[in-house]
């Protein structure tokens, strides 16, 4: 009997101090169904032939188009109340990659980074040349108000309260940690029936980021990393910690040259690595056969998953 | 009898199609003694117990300043003909780490990524807002003809030129690799008398890049990477593959995993993966013992080292 090639995708929406209390069961609902929505789409393209990165693509194109999630629309307000987002993808049959940090136009970012991937000679655009090469390319341009919502406006007011209050007591500096209680992100990864992977991720960055901060997402090998040969990987959390650590090329590195399982290499990261140096998140992946990890230290991560084998399942909390 | 602690310097101005026909011997004597200036200003810190970063930094910042090295003053020119410089550092004994991405205004880009790497809660800045920080932080401001030299404008001019008949000739695409035969990244690592490296590296990135590209040289895990446990690495080359295949942080992997020496890691990645992709450069490495490499699968690496163990030499071509 011939064995059926492993398919599968894997998604998430952001990790955090995301806790029960904190939510109505309405918003939960609403979550957990725009979540389902993400991770059909993408499953469904698997499930008919398609390949791992237009799985990928849809996941994250229905997160970005969400206001509940941290990307495209909905994303989180820097400093200055403006909406900078940074993308990534990457194959893991070429190891082709694409990256745009710091855009404020392009509607959707994860696009932009496919076409960087696709129909440029680079790996990453930033800033001004970033959205003038996706208008280039035809990407819808959206004008600033579309991608501001009001409970992110909220947001950056709250931590620029607590900016205040922290410097009147005079700390000197600010602890980001403060400024943000979940990590809002959005990610996916997949396998398909070619064997192929893929892993992707985008995001608003995080509330009250200095002007042009760049975080873990558009940087392949700390937030999105792709490799045939072991996994793929897509990242959210503290993004600097990630950058540190080089998250996603460690996980790799792991199973590679450790011979790590994903759930031991991605556990051993983020709940041993990560956590020791302060660095609050999580990350999801899928190997080559198609066994899975959603793995987190902090209360919450947003995430679903389905694969040949596993049904379909939206979790939240712990 | 107690063992000295070994300390010492590698740096490098860039690899690339660098061979003895290209240059006058007058050439060769201001590369020379420029790459010694930077050299001995970095071993010198070190002999008088100055920290790997100190040292770094002031080996760099030579380089910066010379117009003969693509980065700072000299560096190449975008598309558009604009000068955008990438830089990072990284410590190995607390692995933090700062980087700048397309600025255009600083002198020393290398200065800006240590002051995001000291004086901000993030890694990684790019474009405007990292001039905007580097100006808040004091460092000192150029405008863009300091930055421009007659020889980066005719390699423009030459790469224009050549992409044009590139396109007349209904490639469709123009090569990269036509339009520059060096990439002249400066870098510098460091070990210090208490155990501590550091890895920098700066550049202005490709000749012709689009506006707004961001390079390997700015990105932790790919151009610099530095952790005491193993060691301190500075790429140049074809950025886009070095990011692709994170280089700098693989160098660490095949360390800390597969037991390889540094010498063995550098030329496994350099000599190997780069090359099977297609990948031209080179980099440059020193551990925690003190052993150096510089390897390059291009005709030529502008490079030096001097270590307590090894006399201070400077090399060019193979």
């Amino acid at each position: 009997m011939a064995q059926t090639q492993p398919y599968g995708i894997v998604i998430h929406g952001g990790a955090g101090y995301i806790t029960p209390d904190r939510y109505s069961p309405e918003e939960i609902e609403a979550f957990e169904s725009k979540l389902s929505e993400a991770l059909n789409a993408g499953y469904s393209i698997l499930e008919n032939n398609g390949t791992s990165e237009e799985a990928v693509i849809a996941a994250i194109k229905i997160l970005e188009d969400s206001p509940l999630f941290n990307a495209g629309k909905g994303s989180v307000l820097n400093h200055d109340g403006h909406v900078e987002m940074d993308a990534s993808i990457m194959r893991g049959n070429d190891l082709k990659a694409g990256a745009v940090a710091s855009i404020t136009q392009i509607k959707n970012p994860i696009l932009a980074a496919q076409a960087v991937m696709n129909k440029s000679h680079h790996v990453m655009l930033c800033g001004i040349g970033a959205d003038e090469f996706g208008k280039t390319m035809g990407l819808t341009i959206e004008k600033p108000a579309y991608f501001i919502t009001e409970d992110k406006k909220q947001a950056l007011n709250k931590a620029l309260e607590s900016e205040r209050t922290e410097l009147d007591h005079g700390h000197g500096q600010v602890s980001p940690k403060s400024q943000d209680y979940k990590y809002g992100t959005v990610g996916a990864v997949a396998l398909d029936k070619n064997g192929n992977l893929c892993a992707g991720t985008s995001t608003g960055g995080m509330t009250n980021k200095r002007h042009n901060r760049v975080g873990d997402s558009p940087i392949i090998g700390a937030g999105t990393y792709a490799n045939n040969e072991t996994c793929a990987i897509s990242c959210t959390g503290h993004g600097e910690y990630f950058i540190r650590l080089s998250v996603a090329h460690e996980i790799n590195s792991l199973m590679k040259y450790e011979g790590l399982s994903l759930e031991e290499a991605a556990n051993q990261v983020v709940q041993i690595e990560l956590k020791d140096m302060g660095g609050d998140g999580g990350l999801i992946g899928i190997d080559s056969d198609g066994n899975i990890t959603t793995s987190f230290n902090t209360s919450g991560m947003f995430r679903g998953f389905r694969t040949n084998k596993l049904e379909a399942k939206i979790l939240i909390f712990k």
